[in-house]
């Protein structure tokens, strides 16, 4: 198996995030993808070490983001090489909120859902949750960053928490 | 709701396909997606009326290849726009196959999988099949094909099976 077979499929990058009582967290994810029409469901692969993907499962929610091409290493770091078990990654930065009080950066973005989980699938290292998209709106007019523009363009790394890692 | 911002998201364009017996299918989808490293998992999404979701379901294994840029709309729409039900998509066009003999085309593709289903997830419209990923390999040096590129630049439209079709 020649691994860098995978590093020729497309994505985009994106923040997803939820709040359970007090706490809140995100985490930056390649894996956010639509996965029907009608109804519209999104699905996201989080891995189980990242504190957000405790928190979805037991707020039963999540938003999401897609992140443009405004987005920096700095900005992108809070959420990606950071963990939400120490400190509040929202804090200090513009938070939206959905009709659930579910938290969302508003800034660096171009599109942002929220969805109710309807089924959350083992898939070994990660959660992959099916979610019921409740609200989806375009945020501006920035160019969706893909996850190729952020390791040749921005020069940014993967955690090692990622779907997609292939370091040793 | 406003579905535009689903246009937002990213991804790559992928034809699926598997052998089930002397049956042979498969077809063009932008639901490819890489859900863990550790082992390497793919999950894709396959519309339930298409003939190519019943022949995985039977098969247990499917094939995916990345298409490049060389892409037309004549070689996607072979895969894209018609049913395996009607006629055998391989037939005339140069044919790869991997270890369990699943067939793949091997034009105008960057890489290509083989996959054993592990799960298979019922989400309404479509199934979401996980697949173990047991052979992985680049194939040539051609840009992968992305969404964003198939509808501004090749200007390909979405076929309405489609997780991301939008039309009414």
């Amino acid at each position: 198996m020649d691994k860098t077979a995978f590093f020729r499929m497309s994505s985009g990058l994106y923040i997803v995030s939820a709040r359970d009582g007090m706490e809140r967290s995100g985490c930056v994810v390649n894996t956010l993808l639509q996965v029907t029409a009608q109804p519209a469901q999104l699905s996201v692969a989080v891995n189980k070490d990242n504190y957000t993907a405790d928190v979805i499962r037991r707020a039963g929610r999540f938003t999401a983001v897609v992140l443009d091409q405004t987005s920096t290493l700095e900005s992108i770091g809070r959420f990606g090489f950071r963990s939400s078990r120490d400190l509040d990654k929202f804090e200090g930065i513009p938070t939206g909120f959905d009709e659930a009080y579910m938290p969302y950066p508003t800034e660096h973005i171009c599109a942002r859902f929220s969805c109710r989980v309807v089924e959350t699938v083992d898939v070994g290292t990660h959660l992959l949750f099916i979610g019921a998209v409740e609200e989806a709106e375009p945020v501006g007019l920035g160019t969706p960053l893909t996850y190729d523009y952020y390791r040749t363009v921005i020069k940014g790394g993967t955690p090692k928490n990622a779907s997609s890692y292939h370091g040793s």
